[in-house]
């Protein structure tokens, strides 16, 4: 771990960790390199462990924990199970900040915030586009949302767990929408990735043998498009010289023919198929591959 | 365009294009840079017009542009079109050379090598893995497949098209296997793309403004998982220190949840989620996302 802005980070206050799974413990493990006074929190005690070696103190109770600290920073698999952790503790909780960078939907963020609101606990809601490898990284990015003043006063504090901090505004619920839609491309970009290496195993070759050409091809084809479809998205004009709807809906009648033929699963490539295949009808065959945006949004 | 290794190509023999869609033109086109006497032949007679300026000869029966080279590179819709469209030239062609780059499935290649076999036409398939403007560019990649001598015979007449040309093997299906593996790849991350755009628009943030962390998550989160993902995949080993499929189950659920309710198509999600959710109920809810190419693979 390098992170050189972590030497000049003047704020080592203390802060609590609540859930120390993998990413929670990547977080202590930050605040703790950090010099902050680290409390740390989980129901199953045997994961503070290194962390105790370390320097964090362990609480066996969640209310000692969040009694420990000013600021709060969850991270447990869902909001229902932080929920339930919570609500007995608005006593605790009162006048501290709380900093949940727990996965959910934008509707759990808000009613969250609401809860916290209608208790006296200012709250802050994020979420963490990385890997618990990656925290602390410069190259690590964390969403936040909610009030304006509580990121500002969190700010210097959350800077050990990411070289990105990036505040997306009021509504709570902002950092849950721009984290599904970063979800959403990072499991079908690997579905993609692992429909493609059933189909070449089929054919007796390995998953590294098959890799380079799919990083040459999400260097050199599919990183490009992206910019360029943003720009046809937001003018409108979907008039393309690369690729058409039409061509492709002829291709991807050929991959779930082909994957069904192979035994490879073939409901995945149906369901983009399905998108292509009412654009083409609604008479786009011309337009980019970009108009997709248009039935996405047709729900 | 800069191919450098194309001022120092000696093989500037004749060859013919059939097809002159987006990317039969860019084909064509790169020949006639290259100094190949190109002669093209396309339905739509008009699309020759600007080949023809640059020094290409159009002639209007398919018939003769066959017959005006010893070597044939084909570029249509479909397989279909193109059995259509030489199945009456069998006698122009025997003793020739035909280069498909026509995108199909395996079984269309397969059969298209034994058609030329039976008329003493020498096939070679292909499939050009790259967008009609990187064509002639270096990190141009075309994937060939078929009798290893008659790849040997063509490639440095094909040099000018791409700086990769990956020779697959003796199966003439390879090509076309790879290519079918690298489009679900393509579809899908952009599909995952315009699913996020969708979702962000719905909080009013534009396609450009999300574009940047669409394109840092790709750098940083996705394209790493990949060479990772393909070494589990080969050691059958799925432990994870990284995000486990029992997390994303929960996550992919308020995707979709959330999607529905904003009125985002969540059909595409479903799909991966049922994957997911089928190696969750076998056990496997511990292991990495990796383990997903288990689910495909059981069709
Ligand atoms: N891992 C990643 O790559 C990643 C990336 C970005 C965001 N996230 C998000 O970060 C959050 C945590 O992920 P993770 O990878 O750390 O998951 P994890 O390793 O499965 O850890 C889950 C955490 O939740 C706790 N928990 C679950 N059910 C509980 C309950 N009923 N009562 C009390 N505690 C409970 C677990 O406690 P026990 O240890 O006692 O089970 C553990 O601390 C999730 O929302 C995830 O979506 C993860
Ligand atoms: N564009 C890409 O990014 C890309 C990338 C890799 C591979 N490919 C593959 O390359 C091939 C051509 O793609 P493209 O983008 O050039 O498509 P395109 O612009 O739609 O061109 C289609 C070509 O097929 C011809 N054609 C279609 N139906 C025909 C028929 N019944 N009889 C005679 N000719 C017919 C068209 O002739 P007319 O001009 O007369 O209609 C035109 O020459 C496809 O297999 C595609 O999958 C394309």
């Amino acid at each position: 771990m390098s992170n050189t802005s972590n030497t000049s980070n003047t704020n080592q206050g203390p802060v609590t960790v609540l859930g120390l799974g993998m990413m929670g413990t990547a977080l202590a493990t930050a605040f703790v390199k950090n010099g902050n006074a680290t409390t740390v929190w989980n129901r199953s005690a045997g994961k503070a462990d290194a962390l105790v070696e370390q320097g964090a103190v362990f609480t066996a109770g969640i209310r000692q924990a969040i009694e420990a600290s000013p600021v709060i920073v969850a991270c447990v698999s869902t909001y229902e199970v932080l929920n339930e952790l919570i609500g007995g503790a608005a006593a605790e909780l009162k006048g501290k900040t709380i900093v949940n960078l727990t996965s959910g939907t934008p509707e759990d963020a808000r009613a969250l915030a609401g809860w916290a609101e209608q208790h006296g606990v200012r709250y802050l809601d994020g979420t963490i586009m990385a890997v618990p490898q990656m925290i602390g990284l410069p190259q690590a990015m964390v969403f936040y949302a909610g009030a304006q003043e509580v990121f500002a006063e969190q700010e210097e504090l959350l800077k050990p767990l990411a070289g990105s901090n990036v505040y997306l505004g009021a509504d709570t619920g902002a950092a849950m929408i721009y984290d599904l839609g970063l979800l959403s491309l990072l499991w079908s970009s690997l579905a993609g990735y692992f429909h493609a290496v059933a189909l070449v195993q089929s054919a007796g070759v390995s998953a590294e043998a098959f890799t380079p050409f799919a990083l040459t091809w999400i260097e050199h084809v599919i990183t490009p498009a992206i910019p360029r479809s943003a720009q046809e998205i937001d003018s409108g004009n979907f008039a393309t010289e690369v690729s058409s709807l039409g061509v492709n809906k002829a291709a991807i009648e050929h991959l779930v023919a082909t994957s069904r033929q192979l035994g490879v699963d073939s409901d995945f490539s149906a369901a983009i198929q399905a998108l292509i295949e009412r654009r083409v009808a609604e008479g786009h065959a011309g337009h980019s591959l970009a108009s997709l945006v248009e039935a996405f949004k047709q729900g």
